[in-house]
């Protein structure tokens, strides 16, 4: 059980109030959670704040990371789940985390799952959403939508440890692709596509989102992500060199 | 909806810190729910702490009773839902959130039901519990099974705005992809595949199964099978083209 919860990781993204920090902390501690990754940080207050706040969780705080991009906050995880309060394109495919929950510890048992969480004024952005392999929103009234950065964290992780109760493990041969894996393929494909001329450079960030959205539904295993890879190179060779050529 | 979780109230009992109740105040409204009673506070800081994390939810704490008493707090509501983070006597009936939910719910159909949330210090007394009828514990981490206020404020409400069940998950613009659909897709890339060299015939049904598993995965929309398949025809017209001649 344990084991499960030690492969959650939570990434905050642009965080301003070191008491928020500090909270998490304790929200994580409380369900049993204790990786933290901070990316690009824009702590704007005395950082005393978040000890304060941590209380007994002084060792999560301690221990978290800094570092510059989600990309790397991410870098060695197979899946990241993005949370947003929004709608709208590229986000109409969010669940609840209730719903993904049981998904998320099955995952878990194979490889390190990021729950990321955006800035308190403004969230994530569309390119952080984009290297989500998954994406939630927490149910709340639509009179005021706005939760508080620790209080997400909370629900999410509470969900995780409430579905511990229901965990099954799941087997799958080929590991789990990691994000680095994928933000190559996504690389490799963004040159083939332009190079075969399915899209043009203005239009190509629009489009990759796309693709991206399809190589993260569900699992992608490593050997998903060779085979694509493939693709994307002969599709590559063959629209310079020609088909009969080879 | 809204007149079941207007029969909804959070009593705070022995409140120490003003930034608890404002954080009270935004969860409250993040889950719909308006009704906030200080029993007895013994608020010891800079009571603007509280309208800062209260946020928008400023209306809710401009609102809100004092009373001295958690017989008073409760005494026009027809149940009491006690909370404890402790066992011991007294405290064995105790359910989680997420089960009492419904049943909470039916009640708020027929009469006021108080969430009471006892001391940051030391929770209710005995005798507080005592003129409970429900008894609840939130499940946390034996590590550290101490929530923040406010955190345990929110979880027991987003569990009763969870069971309203009226929350409808955002659906998806673009229709889920058919059988059929998904079929002339793999049609399409067998032949690009092939074309572009990607394959030889004689191993192609093996590859087309990882194809086909990749894009099985998860939801697949039209409009994803509308990109995969466009992906697929480029490929192909370049190939056989060259792609400078477009």
């Amino acid at each position: 059980m344990n084991q499960l919860l030690n492969n959650i990781r939570i990434v905050l993204v642009g965080t301003l109030y070191s008491g928020n920090v500090g909270s998490v902390c304790r929200a994580m501690a409380n369900m049993g959670i204790s990786d933290l990754v901070l990316a690009a940080p824009r702590i704007c207050d005395n950082w005393e704040e978040a000890a304060r706040l941590a209380v007994h969780a002084d060792a999560i705080l301690a221990n978290h990371r800094r570092v510059d991009t989600l990309a790397e906050a991410i870098a060695d995880c197979s899946w990241a789940v993005g949370t947003t309060a929004r709608g709208g394109l590229y986000r109409q495919h969010v669940k609840t985390p209730r719903e993904v929950a049981p998904e998320l510890l099955k995952l878990a048992a194979q490889g390190r799952v990021a729950l990321v969480f955006g800035r308190e004024d403004k969230g994530l952005t569309n390119e952080e959403i984009g290297i989500c392999t998954h994406l939630i929103r927490i149910p709340v009234h639509p009179d005021y939508a706005s939760l508080n950065l620790s209080q997400a964290v909370l629900l999410c992780c509470y969900e995780l440890y409430s579905a511990l109760g229901t965990y099954e493990p799941p087997v799958e041969k080929s590991s789990p692709a990691t994000a680095a894996q994928k933000g190559k393929l996504l690389e490799k494909w963004r040159e083939m596509l332009l190079t075969i001329g399915f899209m043009k450079e203005d239009k190509s960030d629009h489009m990759m989102q796309g693709v991206q959205r399809i190589f993260s539904r569900g699992t992608f295993s490593e050997d998903d992500v060779a085979i694509m890879m493939g693709v994307a190179r002969q599709a590559d060779w063959a629209s310079k060199h020609g088909n009969e050529e080879r």
